[in-house]
């Protein structure tokens, strides 16, 4: 078994990677019309740079809160692990798509749902990793059981907020990026009521 | 409250990624005129890359200037640092919008504007990380009051100078250019007159 | 002789940076079809990005592997390592040649052979390093010769299996493919049989 | 003063991007031939590739070579040292430009010319940050003057060769691209007659 600080290292730099990288998806405007109309109508961009950037920001913030307490990386850990990267280092494209639909009106539909999806997989692979080191006994015995199971909760509803993304978005594809977005805020903000426990554990902060 | 570490080294590396991306806006000239007048005529690429490239530059050396002073970081400055990582990520567009409207001479006005107002917002994000750890008390106890008011004091300068340059470039956009690059000259050089301890504070050396 | 650790994240650098460039050769489709029939139509792109994105993880683990093992870099370990990294930072190129030819059904003999030999040429410099890393007495007395052998026979297998999948795509393309996935598989998936420190060496875990 | 090792880290950054984005700058062939016939037109391009990420590998060992020696960084050598990434962040570009020029046939002598210089700047920057050390007293005391001046000359002949390169392609540009690579082979191979101790200090073996 390896030690994790490698990998986390390793995970830092593709997520630190992709998310600079989302810029190179964004065109200057051409010279058909004013550079102000052509940077205006760029909105779907912007938007979407701004919501995947915020949400692979927070996937390196709760990657770190997961590896805490994981002490040491077998390998299938490692595979899983990659397996989470490739589809985060897959956003950019996603990201790209969507901007394109929002911008020219076609198939924002189908877009959005596969933006939806693209986030989802990504909150899949990563509840996969916290439950594969959780069953094979991987977790840090600092961390007691009910704490595992607060984080392990907290992940879960990340991965069943994006599927509701996913199916809203396939319903009205407007409401899908609504419902991303909020979960960003949703995740980024400190949430009232919460014990400063779980707040430490599942939020990073 | 985590250490803020892993938050440096993760904004390291966006730092290290869009200064180097830069160069990718820059396109190779085209086969219709001798290859000498292509790479001549590129002459706003090369000053809009040099004037990003320092500006980044300079972000990081501050960037460090204020985070060796904070001592932890809660879930409010990952969230703020991740805002000023999302706007210098976003520089190299920006950048990208300014060569070109130099180079065709369109819209030179919006373009000088938007590049200003882009560097105008990374020093207002800046300022809030800043401003939220100091009202929070998260600023190390080794800094005395005096020196976190220098800090701050050139820190709201940045903000002020650029703001007076995307005004400026408003009116006369060559005078916009000209007070961004000023900029890059005051925050790099030594100062004359400018004592030890806020030199060492306030400007990274 | 230095130590390695540089090396080993200057390595880390350039692997996390060439996986996360992979996802740039993929473009989003046209507006001349259904964009759900024009994501599907990129399929070749999604396999060979997830078979690149898996096989550059492995030599990311199995570069630690080796330099776990290897207590200083002299001047010709520096150049080899250099060499093997310039393999793998073209790796995103082969990848994209091989997308475009499953894509269009042109010359993909010729497609599968380039990004074969890409992946047999990358495990060629790798045996490079670690062969001259031996001659030379560079290993780590901590590690007893049957070790070392072990390794160097992993490695070797991987040289011979890429050999293997360079001349069967020649001879049927999707075979060479197959050969190269399968090896993928091979290296990341634990082996019924072997013994935990074969295990720990040879495999990264 | 600031302690090295963050700049060296990000430096290490700058270099890592950079090598790794050339293989960005080389298209996949079109269909309008065979793949081969188009794979292997792309010679040049694989020609500069290969001789640019030589080089930068090799002014990235030099860098730490040199930041072992320096004790501390003062501003003027954080904005020296930015100069320098700077200009290896241009590489790219001028690698772009010198292959499209040989692929083409077209203005050859201009884009050697081109590509030397820009090799050129860098070792000047690179000589630049060295001296500034030197005469500020910034220096390690551990290292001996005699060591000082065998770094010191071994930097200046960089900037000599490549100099060099830079007229002899103005006057035929085949000789300048084989002065350059021969720069490439005489400072990564060990050299003959030279003692152990400049090898260790100029070379970073």
């Amino acid at each position: 078994m390896r030690s994790v600080g490698r990998l986390v290292a390793f995970s830092d730099g593709v997520f630190a990677i992709s998310i600079t990288l989302l810029i190179l998806e964004i065109e200057p405007p051409g010279h058909d019309r004013s550079l102000l109309h052509g940077l205006l109508a760029l909105w779907p961009s912007y938007l979407a740079y701004a919501v995947t950037f915020l949400f692979i920001g927070q996937v390196w913030v709760n990657h770190h809160v997961m590896f805490d307490h994981i002490r040491g990386a077998d390998r299938t850990v490692l595979l899983l692990n990659t397996l989470l990267l490739m589809v985060v280092a897959f956003l950019p494209f996603a990201t790209s798509v969507l901007a394109d639909a929002l911008r020219s009106g076609d198939d924002e539909r189908t877009a959005v749902v596969f933006y939806a999806v693209a986030f989802d997989v990504t909150a899949l692979t990563f509840n996969a990793v916290w439950q594969y080191a959780r069953r094979h006994r991987l977790l840090s015995e600092a961390l007691d059981p009910a704490g595992a199971t607060a984080i392990g909760r907290r992940f879960q509803l990340a991965l069943a907020w994006l599927s509701a993304g996913a199916l809203l978005g396939a319903a009205l594809p407007l409401l899908g990026v609504v419902v991303i977005a909020a979960f960003n805020g949703f995740f980024w903000l400190p949430i009232r009521g919460e014990g400063p426990r779980s707040a430490d554990y599942a939020a990073g902060a």
